[in-house]
């Protein structure tokens, strides 16, 4: 099993305690106000029958039809037309967005076998609309850290400059500058943030929701959820209707683009994690198996680094190891990995797992201090492994938008 | 405006469009139905109060209490519990998901603010692991194509493999191979049909669906759609019931997975076709500005190609325009942009203007000889540009790890 095998099969095993944990919080957290609300529906039906004398069979006949009849839209406190133009505007919009808040589904079969035609483009080509989004929003983020960077390098005097110069060897501290993940994740955090709580202004007093309702309802439709329960711009008639329509359109695509963009940068975060337990785990297997010195281990590493690797840097990883120091071994098997032409493994484990490990020991390391180390940490190969191994640990949806187009950006500048 | 802008651009006009005529169309569709569900409704209702003698606004309330037990998953016929732990653990998966039926919604406001953080994670671990599998199954369906293809190639024998060589130039037909974006759609779509049509088959029966009803559930559980009008597994009892449930969860993870790969796939043919938009816009809007001579022309040249152009290559191109060959104008190009150190944009437009072109020209080409077209189409230039190129256009989502992917696996081969 590679690497990349066992990175997803941690994922995989990862989400499933975390379902396990979520449904067991959930539970706790919901099971007590359902069993309420049983009680309470179970004592006004019961009201009911007895004040009117009404067949309970009856009313549960009545009751299915209301159910028919919620399916087509209709309530007791009169909602918007579902599919009038503006109605079936918005229900499209939910379909390709695949928010589906299921307010408006389609009830003939026509409908029925259209939307899944429907969806499958529509669906495509948003998908490809975030994707191209979050390239020009990761693209603006990198010109405007860039700046700021630049900016204070200028400030802080070309004494410190040179020093810096000095500290990652013959590189421009500049070249190949890219903005941190985390920071990138800080600002579509913050602008979430931002457009969440501007909506729930807006949607608190038009919808008479709480505000925590209002923040729900955000989180729900910017990601994409779309439960249903809470849906805005609902009802018959609202103050300045239209003007409301279009805000709430404005802000649901303002908010999923953003959200979307975050998820993939901490989506990005979850990989670099997953990345640094599976690098330990094959390194402190690897250091037993050459601590015995079994010739499987040395064929293993032959495969791997696909030229024959410097036939001392096991013993010497090991001796390394005993210091106590992890990021020391990994960076002797980088040296066998810089020699070797194959695939860069030894060093995409090296830099990311000095990464998280600097990230989890301390957070008084400043986020501008960590960038300065991972960038300088790439910067010691060779400029060739350095892009090759953004190509390969940036193999992943928006991720490897996000290294692409950093890496593109600072090579527009080079060669400007 | 650069062409990423322009694209971008252009992408976001045709969802509208698209948007514009989904919901006229789903309009005609869906809209007389709604009005004969009002009509019957208001019948039912009328029937019911006059019979038992109700008052309107008695039952009106009753209704609304009813609307509110249907928020905490009441009904007349008694489903599974909602907050159990199996229930709350399918509701937790259609959170990370972000399917969200929104038969199961958090009503305490501690649910709704603990969903907000839960979600957070979940839907980005969620989003890495449909990534991670695209990228697992894309180097799967590869290694099968690759394969097919090299037994191919041998059962055609050696005087074949020669002359595809010489058609290719210097470069080994196998070499740099990928498979094609076509036929990997063709196999996932394959591969979710068949998954929808037996998942179909398990629903159909055990949820009384029709089959029509089954398949549009299908559509829409797998691609997080969820509107939530049918969902499986909510009744309190089935046959096998665990068999059942775990049968639905498998289901509904394949699909998924299948789903989600397909779009992202489409999604690349969509970028492909705007692109080659994009390119003849700009192919005819510069060969009018070429024809009048501006110098603002030539400066644009300039600072996209990074190096001084050949002088020659606009008229070259403006007259091969005249011969009515759109592709030989991008060439003309392409000679110069491989002449030049900078961004490939060139070549990029040229290979993907003959691929849209020749598989919208005609169908009558099969896809095979279209990769290969577009196989050597890419092999005439140099390898760095080629790879670039792949980088530069491979630059969004999937896309990205699709081609990144197969590259690489093109590349381990080499090394093995």
């Amino acid at each position: 099993m590679n690497e990349d095998n066992a990175r997803f099969c941690l994922l995989a095993g990862l989400i499933l305690l975390y379902l396990l944990c979520g449904a067991a919080i959930f539970s706790a957290l919901e099971h007590p106000f359902e069993l309420r609300a049983r009680r309470l529906w179970k004592q006004q039906l019961d009201n009911f029958t007895q004040r009117y004398r009404v067949n309970l069979g009856a009313l549960h006949t009545l009751l299915r039809q209301y159910e028919e009849a919620n399916g087509a839209g209709i309530r007791v406190d009169v909602l918007r037309p579902r599919w009038d133009f503006s109605g079936a505007f918005y229900f499209v919009g939910t379909v390709v967005s695949t928010i589906g808040f299921g307010m408006t589904t389609p009830a003939t079969i026509a409908g029925k076998i259209f939307l899944i035609f429907y969806g499958l483009i529509g669906c495509a080509a948003t998908i490809l609309f975030f994707n191209l989004f979050l390239e020009r929003i990761i693209t603006m983020l990198a010109y405007i850290m860039r700046w700021c960077h630049e900016r204070r390098l200028r400030c802080a005097g070309v004494g410190v400059v040179s020093s810096r110069e000095e500290s990652s060897g013959e590189e421009d501290s500049l070249e190949g500058w890219k903005p941190s993940v985390y920071y990138v994740m800080l600002i579509l955090g913050v602008a979430s943030v931002v457009i969440a709580c501007s909506a729930s202004t807006l949607y608190s007093p038009m919808e008479n929701w709480s505000y925590v309702d209002s923040l729900y309802f955000c989180f729900v439709a910017f990601s994409t959820i779309g439960f249903g329960d809470l849906v805005s711009s609902q009802r018959q008639q609202y103050e300045s209707q239209e003007a409301y329509r279009l805000g709430n359109c404005i802000f649901i695509l303002m908010g999923v683009c953003c959200i979307y963009s975050l998820f993939n940068v901490i989506s990005i975060i979850i990989k670099q994690t997953l990345t640094w337990i599976v690098g330990k785990l094959v390194c402190s297997g690897r250091h037993q198996s050459c601590s015995c010195c079994r010739p499987g281990c040395r064929q293993k590493r032959l495969k791997r680094n696909t030229v024959q690797p410097i036939s001392s840097h096991c013993p010497a990883g090991r001796h390394r190891y005993m210091d106590g120091s992890v990021e020391t071994v990994c960076d002797s098997e980088t040296d066998a990995g810089a020699v070797a032409d194959g695939v860069y493994v030894g060093r995409r484990l090296s830099g990311e797992m000095i990464s998280v490990n600097e990230f989890m020991v301390s957070n008084k390391v400043s986020l501008a201090l960590l960038q300065k180390q991972l960038s300088e940490t790439a910067h010691q190969g060779p400029r060739q492994s350095y892009s090759h191994q953004n190509g390969f640990s940036g193999g992943v949806g928006a991720l490897a938008i996000m290294n692409n187009r950093l890496q593109e950006t600072s090579v527009d500048r080079l060669h400007k």
